[in-house]
């Protein structure tokens, strides 16, 4: 067993070379040891539904086979749980297993907001809202480290997209940035204190996010109070003396013996203190410290327990989009017919750094079978890398098949190759020989299930209106076909939410004609409109808004209240099954500002809880929004502000569906600018002090014909040219007299 | 008479303080004179649809009464004719008032691209479209200056909103400047030699366009050859001295002595070369001479025949939207009635600087009861300013007699307090009492005709599937009453298009969310994507797309027919009067560039002719188009390039009713960019020498597991990331060795 050395002592005994060489890996997988001061290495792995250890000959991108591990959903799945006791839950299982197999830090979880629904890795992304993706994040990472292991929140920042991922830079406003792209990384370091944050490939506003100062120091020390160490992802550093002095304490994997000298020659010329160094070498050995216990320490894991607690995840995270005439769930399997090759071959996780080496694999198709072993089966049309066939043969197999079935169960989903990380999906729609069979088993069958099997949302457009029901499942890990047959046939009630907006086409998502950028460079042009916030304040028509997702059951909302005490709101509300089975309810609060002195969206999600309800059973539920949840961050003043007025908060069952709402008075702050020549008469006159002198100064003369156009475009204009306009009275001097006036008082 | 003066002799004589003071107005709107040399003043005046010559006392802001002047229609009724013969015409008249009243230089026209329905200015300018805005600009430039008076092309740049229009920045990227907003002023300047062009008052990234070098210098004159004087609009100067180092020669109006006082100073301390104050006050010399001719000659006007051109222009700017059952034209006043204050009391010219006082005001109730004086009336509602009235009477006496009519004209339009310079528009629907007149009238009459009056697009989505016809006369001049008549009669049939999108909601506009900005910053968030650009690309359904206009014949299109010459390509069409009557069709060229290295809009309007054809009459019509029409502007390389490939010419009458297309192929230019370790794999093999050098050089181990889906992120990683990841023989040395190979060849 190791022994846990103290880490101020070994540092001290360090040599510069060796101090350098502790800031990189000694390979892929590994950091740095130091044995003449016995300092061990230890190891990292991928990744974030599942542990992506591999053998101790990794091959040269990191990418091959890997020890088995439990295949959990993918954080796309999790995310739409909106369960952050599951998430915990699951949490413990991955930490568990990274400890068994003598991992420090698992490499994940991944809070990036989802942009576009063309991101090729947003199977492992939570949402397209900040407060999910913080939440379950922040779960996720409390659950992994209460197992003595450490975790990395990635990708830090604005990692969006992976077309140019390691080059392109993400333009982003501070006030977009501030409330969309930052919050979710905020919440997890300040609830859940990740040991380590990885930093993102890409620049943010033409500075590598490996070598920025303000995304690695100022936010994320300074104001967020980060405590633990920021790794670079693998490949992201490009100038590692700029990249440390930004904060960046580990590069990743080794780069060979280059970077580190650059680093010891840049402390021997003076150019970089010694003490920034130290700082990095000293979270690295601290990391190092922290892990050596679990590694150390024999431990083991349930294979068949995470299997259990990965189906029931899967079931939590699967979304019912649609179920008309309830046909769902299905009394048994009795007469029941399965269409699709994903039945049988399942798509339950994405490609790259989070592709698991499931212990067990249960396809739907056999999980059905076992229940009722007479299910026919057609395999409808073909999929990359699947069984091979003729598409025109085995969609018409699959139409007879399902001519003679009472329901039809069709599985469809995008095709592995589509989803990785490293590029961008190639399409938003099913792949036409899946929309194909779709539309010609539903031209033979009324009863139509359709099992989506897809990492990020997909268009639904050419075929949703045909089917009467649907459900999502997103990407469900290694037991995803047991809970699909668990939740079809009722064993469990469907409970998912989505978290990602469904749009009617990719033409109507916020990031269309600014994805993935020209040149280099992509505008996140949309702004704060990011998801439901785009679909909602541009009053546009969706397929499936943000939040809503059905259940075997239903649920009322009563008692909606909201309570204000300075910038506190308590907000409560009673909701009840009023259905005849048990089942869970999302209550979601939304926040409107109906009036500001920024854009804000119609609506913003601040707060859920996911609520289990018996048949009749009715709950309270409360929730205590804060300032911060009233605030936009103000772009001029460059903080954090309560603008004054009335705010209106929303429960509801997604953002389409809301509940009750009720309006509130909050006082606010003033937002009072410094008055200065280059202010509006209209500025002027809204200040407290600066209005009544500016009234008694500004005096229109008589022959001014001052009706209401007039009078309205000298209120837009800036008193200094007001000025030089030659109002009589009114001149330069008599300008910077009022603004020295204003100043003073 | 005033003797014109030696440029050179005189700015030889001048003193340093004399210099100074030329370069700022002396009032209002005079330039400076300098008696001691025999340099004079002379006067500019307003405004680009109609003189707006102030008398000798002027008021304080520059906006009270003038001397009468013809109203010509507004610049978005003269933009909907597509008739560049007419713009020159009615330039002509412009002039000869100008010359008439002793104006050395008349302040328009305003060319500024329409980013948003709300801009309280769009009335003052041409289109959403550069090819439109430019081509007619200059044709309205060439008929003012062929009268010996000189124009001032304005807002120059990226004066797109009124909103805090003297403080706020235009945060737009180079490619989107290029392409969509600078292109109308470069056309007008190169084809048509504008005698100064106007600067714009608000920030263009970052820096005051009257402080901007890049805009005023590099780009206004050393790219497109700009020989004219640069004024600034009235109050835009805030630092005297980096503004005439930016290229500003004219201060305007006059601020006191304190300006010039900083440019003597600025000359004396060496800040300030004096070379760069004798370039501007040669330029305000030339200016000063080339006006004296005009204003120093005797001239007049003719005020019936500046009328009649006035009727003639609002004619042909005016758009029928709609006429279902060709219920226009009327046969006769037989059984019309008219609803609606506009009839009489017009709304045909636009607040601020453009406000004009007009020779003769037509009404268009006056015109229709001049043709049958029987002809009823009601207002239906009041406007601000119109008469008083109670609007549920109003309303229902509407009613009443619509009910009684065979045909009812219903006059409705923006209130003029809503579009003016200096603020932006409150409202993008017609105020509620008008929506209300139109729901109850088309309630009790299946035969309305609307007539628009707006300077701007207005939301219809409330009620113009109720109504069978629409006549959208923007601000149509004074003439606009008496040429409604004429169209609705069929004395003149419509031939005007829109040069505006007319979209559903405002919700659906590509600034929502990005207009009118927050805290001094707007983000042009659409980038290229404006207009129909926007709606045609994101595939949204408007209400009326650019380009459409119906006439009371039909036109076809045969025979259209692209050839290649390099990276010219010649187009022709026939066009045919097919229909019962004569008329005019707007023929338009789009260009569609399937695939490039950029987001291109679907389609984009290259080239366009009005044509008038009698009954039967066909006639064949050219299109020249040239290299810079087929390209885009690169961000990367930063200057206009062809990429080769496939283009698609279409013909059509409007973006949404393409008549004809034909694909061809055009050679292009290689875009290759020098090679670096930092270009991406699939960036090398594209290279014609890099590709097979890398070719050779990785050569991935026999064990790394190369799927799909590793190649293809392989493909995307920079070479350096993949050295650095430990390729066996492919380390950074060699990568190195490969880039000097590569930039040597």
């Amino acid at each position: 067993m190791t022994q846990v050395f103290d880490v101020e002592r070994a540092l001290a005994q360090l040599t510069l070379e060796e101090k350098a060489s502790l800031t990189s890996g000694s390979d892929f997988w590994h950091t740095t040891a130091v044995e003449r001061v016995g300092i061990p290495a230890v190891m990292v792995s991928d990744g974030p539904h599942g542990l992506r250890k591999q053998s101790d000959n990794p091959d040269h991108l990191g990418l091959g086979e890997s020890v088995p591990a439990t295949c959990f959903p993918t954080a796309a799945a999790l995310g739409s749980s909106w369960d952050a006791d599951l998430l915990t839950r699951v949490g413990e299982a991955l930490g568990r297993e990274t400890r068994a197999n003598d991992v420090a830090v698992l490499l994940g979880p991944g809070v990036n907001l989802k942009r576009t629904p063309l991101c090729g890795r947003n199977f492992e992304y939570v949402s397209e809202d900040p407060v999910v993706a913080g939440v379950l994040g922040a779960a996720l990472v409390r659950g992994i480290q209460s197992q003595g292991v450490g975790t990395s929140l990635k990708h830090y920042a604005a990692n969006n997209q992976e077309s140019d991922r390691m080059r392109v830079s993400a333009e982003v406003d501070e006030r977009t940035l501030r409330e969309i792209y930052l919050p979710a990384f905020e919440r997890v370091v300040k609830d859940a204190q990740p040991w380590t944050v990885m930093c993102a490939y890409n620049k943010v506003n033409g500075t590598y996010a490996s070598q920025n100062h303000w995304l690695l120091t100022e936010i994320l020390r300074d104001e967020w109070a980060f405590e633990g160490l920021v790794v670079s992802d693998w490949g992201a550093v490009h100038d590692r003396v700029p990249a440390l002095a930004a904060g960046l304490d580990l590069q990743m994997p080794g780069a060979g013996p280059g970077p580190d000298d650059e680093i010891v020659a840049a402390v021997r010329d003076g150019s970089l203190d010694e003490s920034v160094l130290d700082a990095s070498v000293r979270r690295v050995l601290r990391l190092v410290a922290r892990g050596l216990p679990a590694v150390s320490s024999a431990a083991s894991f349930d294979v068949d327990a995470h299997h259990d607690l990965a189906r029931e995840a899967a079931a939590a995270g699967s979304v019912l989009l649609k179920n008309e005439g309830a046909l769902l769930p299905l009394p048994s399997t009795d007469g029941v017919a399965v269409v699709g090759e994903f039945a049988r071959t399942p798509r339950y996780q994405g490609a790259g750094s989070s592709q698991v080496n499931p212990t067990r694999l249960d396809a739907a198709l056999d999980a059905l079978r076992s229940v009722g072993d007479d299910v026919p089966f057609a395999a409808g049309f073909t999929i990359p890398g699947g069984p091979a066939g003729d598409d025109d043969d085995l969609l018409a197999e699959a139409v007879s098949v399902a001519r003679d079935a009472g329901t039809v169960v069709a599985f469809v989903g995008l095709p592995a190759p589509d989803e990785s990380e490293g590029y961008d999906r190639p399409r938003f729609e099913l792949p036409d020989n899946q929309v194909a069979l779709l539309r010609a088993v539903a031209a033979v069958n009324p009863r139509v299930v359709v099992v989506l099997a897809n990492g990020s949302a997909v268009g639904v457009s050419g075929w949703h209106d045909l089917v009467p029901a649907i459900l999502e499942t997103w990407l469900g890990g290694q037991a995803g076909g047991s809970a699909v047959a668990d939740l079809l046939l009722g064993i469990r009630t469907p409970s998912g939410r989505l978290a990602e907006t469904i749009p009617h086409r990719i033409e109507d998502t916020p990031a269309f004609g600014n994805f993935p950028g020209e040149a280099g460079v992509v505008r996140y042009g949309e702004g704060v409109l990011v998801g439901y916030r785009w679909y909602d304040t541009r009053a546009m028509d969706v397929a499936y808004p943000f939040g809503h997702g059905l259940s075997y059951t239903t649920f009322s909302y009563d008692s909606l209240d909201a309570t204000v005490d300075g910038s506190d709101v308590t907000v409560t509300v009673t909701v009840t099954n009023t259905g005849p089975v048990a089942g869970a309810e999302v209550v979601q609060v939304y926040l409107r500002d109906p009036r500001a002195a920024v854009l804000r969206p119609t609506r913003e999600l601040k707060a859920f809880a996911k609520v289990a309800l018996e048949p009749g059973e009715s709950r309270e539920v409360a929730f205590a929004l804060t300032a911060r949840d009233l605030s936009y961050w103000h772009p001029g003043l460059r903080r954090w502000v309560v603008e004054g007025g009335e705010f209106v908060v929303e429960a509801g069952a997604s953002s389409r569906d809301i509940r009750g709402s009720v309006s509130l008075h909050v006082e606010g702050e003033p937002l009072w600018s410094p008055l200065t020549s280059m202010s509006t008469i209209e500025e002027w006159f809204a200040h407290p002090v600066g209005g009544p002198l500016m009234q008694a100064a500004l005096v229109p003369p008589a022959d001014l014909p001052l009706d209401d156009t007039m009078a309205a475009m000298m209120l837009q204009m800036p008193a200094k040219v007001i000025a030089e306009f030659g109002i009589p009275g009114f001149d330069r001097a008599r300008l910077d007299a009022l603004v020295a006036q204003a100043a003073a008082s």
